[in-house]
């Protein structure tokens, strides 16, 4: 039973869900040593975790000999910096979504860990909640038949920190920050070795007075013949908006991971404190989820990464599947521009994926469109006769 | 108090929805002739419903001294032919959806309907829902703000009738059929004033041997910023999936018609049973509306068009709207075909519409992008230097 | 196509629903003269309504030569009077629910009326709804196999017009008030012929300074073994709670008539007016339905009731069911009292009802408790040895 | 970061819940000991989760030198053996519910375990669930006021072990199985120092061929006046019923654990494999959770558990309360025999607690029964007369 010892890089919101993760429900693995850039949040969030050591130098955080795994929990903009510390330093280096800005900037920190030969993960945490895991296996195991269309969904009303809306620190608006989770739920749906073809994307600001795009929404075509659809936005209202579809041809799957998840309370406004994140009210109907790290995934993502490291595995999320959504976020952005489908540009690494396909039933000679059982029992078909194109409906005997 | 008499043209599930609800819950009005291209089918609905005359020439039904409203509920292809016949007469009539199978084809039955100066409306149900009523006047009165995007979904595992999959008698495949309802229920939110200017639509075949496509999405741009998407299937497994969602700057509407609506049955087989329109199971979790024809609009919808014609106005679903919605499906197949936004080409009689916009707010002279009371009571405000472009957090006192 | 005149007695809440539900949706049926205890109110009510002639003469409104039906939407302790009147017009009446204060009155109330030999309504709206009608058709047609037990609630914050809550008028609290729904709901889920044979009831009041109870649950036992529990509260927070539950042998059945029917609103507050009956807020996560008076039932109630009237039958709902409900809520008081169980006094008009019974199964000599199969296909059964009365888990090749 | 080693008693399906909990996740205890009565069982079990030391010896299991906790997760009737074992092996012990069959089994358990001074905790997982914990905390900051009554339900359609349907082994049927569970859930949410007073109880078996209750309802009294409501059934039909709710006199709460929790499947049937636990089909409709030892509770029971072993306090749920819980379940199966409210008979250890309170409004000499806004901004109150007791509306400008 091996346990792992972790430098924190970061102290915002996210740095808190990490911490909270690998900390609750009788883990083996701590955090020793967290960096910020500045000395009282770095020591306010020590002492909220109980971590040893804390400092204001992020070359010392990575390299404090106490540790073998950096956490990368910092704004988009220094993740590159990061992760080649990290590979100097031959840690293993786990990094918050996304990985870059740019899938040029992926690219590179990708090489960089490779060529470290270090375990690298890509923290994803929407692709662990456990309904994310529980319905990828049941697409896995054929409950939908061939996927044709997958959804998803990420909306609120706009991130909690400055520098989320500064385009020039991320690489742009809700697409960064929203798009990128749900690109990356598409694709464990469709299948990781599907490969994005091309996609259609369209962006609008509508309310923030910002120049990026606090709404989206984008078509990913994949080779296969599947379509993903995600759809992002900062302009919500509710709280958060977090939900997925999967379409196949023998099924569906419909998950609500925040809103309605089962637990609904009024309250005249007596009471207060944090309802859930993003939430809008403290009054009236209110729909907190019950444990938001286990919901959000967090739990789930890092059992796969520690896990896998101590297995010497991958983890279900790597540092390629990083590169590969910033790869679709960068055809997304074309795409917004130009308003054409536009290729998704990438170093493919999988094989190919053939066409979804059902194979028509024959029927008296003709091509079975649909057959249905009438309520006295009797069969009624659809049929297309196959030399004039025309369409009848047929009744044949129970 | 005054009542009708009507014709009814076509004896297929639609004349049965129809019909039911005219005769339903002690209605005034009354089918009095029945056409159907089959005597044996015209003799059974008009016992069905109780109905005087039955006949198998359509020129007689629409003539007949008895009844003063036509109602069209045949295929697409015959549309233009009964409406005119109706025209002729003199006689009030309306149409099923779509009115059309191409905007030229809708321009000319509007073109003879003016011209003959009778009244005239378009039976597009989905957009009488009670909750879509109920959700348009909410719109209306301000509780969501500008609308920002409005989402409809309609979508199931294909028609029962197999004309339905013809698309020389229909004018296309799921997006004749199903996206038809969609367009009108975006119209009613984003307003009925605001144009149509372009759009982006994308479609596949997947699971029918079909010409046609038996998926479809599209983005509608409008005038105001607006975007419509809507999203139809031929392919969804379930049951079926009728939504539609409205998003804008102060509020949300979810709407769901019909798999969630309160309803909920467990069983282990007994009993059997009509279940619901396009239910695919007869046991397990069920999940059937209470009444159709109210839930899925008839009700209100000719009450509409009944009271329209009593108080001498329009309804709220007229032809025009009908023209105007087959003027964006045509768009639909061409940007299917040209993978490229396509304009929208109409004759538009209504004005313009002027640009969503909030005001940005200013303090301390940056711009406000965002501001949140904290735990503690204080106020956290993201503001913007409108000269460098920098965001900042910052803390204000309570 | 008959079509009926109705006099209204009452001119309240209850009398705006039951106008607006015969005079909408092209009804044929019209309130033609109104009675009011107050001029103005009654002035007032004819205008909203466009009723021809208003009066606050009882009397005369009820003997008025141009109605055939008296409507009795006054406060329970009028009930008797009024329906004495119409008895003596000799005109059909329809009364509001509860009948009467207690089974005595309505036993007097339901002797008068047969003996004058007039159609006698009992308009329990909530027995009418399209989610109930269907449900009690699926019940009867075996989909639940043997109802075991019902559930109906009904809760809300409390009445808005000051008699509900003088219980020396209504004949007591909540279970006056909403108790009298639930039972006969129940009812129409065990079948009417199974007679209710004791009860247990528990009430109290918790918030509002008022003698009688604001609170109530009682557990009824029917003839056939069934169960019928309703549960009523006046103290409700967040809207009005409208469930029903139905468990039988081989089915389970949910409805929730209003707060959770698939339409979802958040606003921010802007737009205000009318949400829905006993909604709370205004802003925030709202809940309305559709249409208010088709999903409370009251569309269904009439048609059936002017139906009735036309074919010379009688309708669902009698004032002998009426009478029932009142003999169980005489039971509840008492059972709240005593802290006993207590018979349910009544004449019973219907024959006798078998116990619920499962046929237990054999297998190799022992009863079948359980049996299922395993994930690896082969069956596990759960036995008893009928000597012994030992259970013991059995594996069985698939 | 201490960590345990456990000894597990029993193999069955609790004890691989209990045992994929704790070597979940990256906890840091392990199982180190399986006890099991049949051989393979226990070496199934021990190979299934790499446990290394398996036995057919309760004792040895107990005294096994590598492990500091026993788990006890054996049919009821082998609770007391095995804890006064554990006693006098001086190490911690973890009883799975029940604690007991009887109340007076129950204290001869906590007066062993107390008098050697081990620490005891009582594994009740459903008063651990996500949903759960964040409510008992918005409870008791107050979010629903006073809690007046609490409801808790459990069904399914029975246990999948043979020793659970004798009662001669477990004590009764689903209140001693299902209702242990609720009457805890209950506690928590009015309060663990609310003494239970009395409590009315319902029983009966409708469909299994076994003498102890396959359904029942309870009603008990607290001394606050809350009442608590549990309803349990072991027909029910759809799967796992798993609902709990939480009125107040400011506010509401309804949790759904189970059937409704946001993940929907549709499946054709293709895939197959374990859906969920209690699930009834494996095609149609199906609603899994996504993570079941986290849903119904495991993972947070345990971390209270052994956290609070760690930090030398008592854990959420003691063996005191498993003692209150069998004293309130003796007191339903009196009551189900006698049909009288019976008082709960046990060794109160906590104070009292004053009467659930709302102070009457007075306004212009009355008591204020109700205000509300009317749409015209007017303010409306219900009145009533503290000499008359009459009750008056008064409209009171805004």
């Amino acid at each position: 039973m091996q346990s792992h010892r972790i430098t924190m890089l970061g102290t915002g919101l996210i740095g808190d869900f990490y911490t909270m993760t690998l900390h609750g429900q009788r883990g083996r693995d701590r955090v020793e040593v967290v960096y910020s850039r500045s000395e009282e949040r770095g020591r306010a969030f020590s002492e909220r975790w109980g971590i040893p050591h804390s400092t204001t130098s992020m070359e010392e955080a990575i390299n404090h000999p106490h540790t073998n795994v950096v956490v990368v929990g910092l704004p988009n903009h220094l993740h590159e910096e990061a992760i080649a510390l990290a590979a100097a330093a031959g840690k293993a280096v786990l990094c918050t979504k996304p990985l870059a800005r740019t899938a040029d900037e992926a690219k590179r920190i990708l090489d960089n860990v490779e060529k470290a030969g270090i375990f690298a993960g890509y923290l994803e945490d929407l692709c662990y909640t456990p309904k994310t895991l529980k319905a990828i296996a049941a697409v896995q195991s054929g409950a939908v038949g061939d996927v044709t269309w997958v959804r998803s969904r990420e909306a609120h009303p706009g991130p909690h920190s400055a520098w989320f809306w500064d385009g020039r620190l991320t690489g742009g608006g809700a697409i960064i920050d929203l798009g990128c989770h749900c690109i990356e739920i598409i694709r464990n749906f469709v299948g990781k070795g599907n490969r994005p073809v091309e996609l259609m994307c369209w962006t609008d600001t509508f309310v923030h007075p910002i120049d990026d795009e606090d709404n989206a929404i984008a078509l990913i075509r994949f080779e296969s013949g599947a379509i993903g659809q995600f759809e992002v936005s900062w302009t919500f209202r509710g709280g958060m908006d977090l939900r997925d579809e999967v379409a196949g041809t023998d099924g569906t799957i419909w998950m609500n991971h925040f809103l309605r998840t089962g637990y609904e309370m009024f309250t005249a406004g007596g009471g207060g404190g944090y309802v859930a994140e993003k939430a809008e009210t403290e009054a009236g109907w209110l729909f907190p989820v019950g444990d938001e790290v286990s919901e959000l995934g967090y739990t789930d993502m890092f059992s796969d990464m520690f896990n896998a490291m101590d297995e010497g595995r991958q983890p279900q999320e790597t540092m390629y599947d990083g590169y590969v959504v910033n790869a679709i976020m960068d055809a997304c952005y074309r795409s917004a521009r130009t308003k054409q489908w536009e290729a998704v540009e990438l170093e493919w690494r999988h094989g190919s994926t053939s066409r979804i396909s059902k194979e028509a039933l024959a029927y008296d000679g003709h091509t079975v469109i649909k057959s249905e059982t009438l309520p006295d029992g009797r069969r009624k078909m659809i049929l297309k006769d196959k030399d004039t194109g025309d369409f009848v409906d047929r009744i044949v005997a129970g």
